[in-house]
């Protein structure tokens, strides 16, 4: 009889409750705190249930919402890096790779080689699963952003035109219809549209 | 042309960010503070995907997964009432009733009537899907509490005997393996198993 899964697989819920203690730069709605990665994975899911009928292409609903919740876990050993503060993301890429193995592997093999595939998937943001969940991603941190009245896009000092360049092509390829009201978002905080701000003077 | 259902869509998101904000009797496994519902809902997502195999009866993964990434969405309207804390618990069933009217109701009517339903049926606990959602949502924070010194257990003074009477059903009814496992970790905090503690002569 092959031995039971149960406690590998309860060693893994365990050590995952350690994302809820990393902490984003997006703050919450009422700004009370800053957004950790847990609570911000469980709001991607709701974000693909209640809006994969503006997915770009034919998506599992399933499987993005899968990617959604696993996508951050790799944080749990490599932190966050804040999407706005690029010089933060050297060597990022392979921490995170690292952290899969590990976080990943403490799952019976089966089970970690599904959730392994399936976080590279999202990541390299190819399939059109993949292509809407880094959609979701892009995009609830600029809601949030909105909301408060700038958040992260005042924090970090960035344009419009960075937040154009950094941000539509990802939402985009996912979702046009998200980038339609994302753009109108970000024009409405961050205004003009023409790339004539001070900062873009370099 | 019928209206864009982004915008209700939208709002609906934005709302729920207070589920961030509702916090738990159950501790963190590093015990730095206690839990909120929406990364208890994003944790407990995982348990669903990870541990299906132990399910009871034949479950639908998807359905169970938005079982729980909505359950506690209700709380934001209702708060939350702990499990060990009975006396909390009067009219909490209407409160609830009437939050996921409001709060599901913030979506399109095709939408809003299918999270309506996948929450009652999860109060239900009645179905193989919703069983086994329940089963979950009981058996995390024991987890938590073998974790934690008790956690929970020791903060409410609950017997081995209450802790039987209250998490056996549901928990067996999901998944009779994950009860064996709950069982154990009770008993190896709580013993003895006898039921002749003091607290168990009336």
């Amino acid at each position: 009889m092959p031995s039971s899964p149960l406690p590998q697989q309860l060693t893994f819920l365990r050590e995952i409750d350690r994302l809820k203690s990393v902490v984003r730069l997006t703050p919450l709605l009422d700004r009370s705190r800053r957004e950790n990665s847990a609570e911000h994975s469980w709001h991607l899911a709701l974000y693909a249930l209640v809006l994969a009928e503006h997915a770009a292409g034919e998506v599992d609903v399933l499987r993005v919402v899968k990617m959604l919740l696993i996508h951050d876990i790799v944080e749990i050993d490599a932190g966050d890096v804040p999407f706005h503060v690029p010089e933060s993301h050297a060597g990022q890429a392979e921490r995170e790779r690292l952290a899969a193995e590990r976080l990943f592997g403490l799952l019976p093999e089966a089970q970690a080689a599904e959730f392994r595939e399936l976080w590279f998937e999202f990541e390299a943001a190819q399939s059109d699963d993949a292509k809407f969940a880094k959609a979701l991603d892009r995009f609830q941190p600029m809601l949030h952003n909105a909301a408060t009245e700038g958040g992260t896009w005042v924090e970090c000092a960035v344009t419009l035109e960075q937040v154009k360049q950094r941000c539509r092509p990802p939402i985009e390829k996912g979702s046009p219809a998200l980038w339609a009201v994302a753009e109108q978002m970000a024009e409405a905080h961050l205004g003009p549209a023409d790339g004539e701000t001070p900062d873009q003077a370099a």
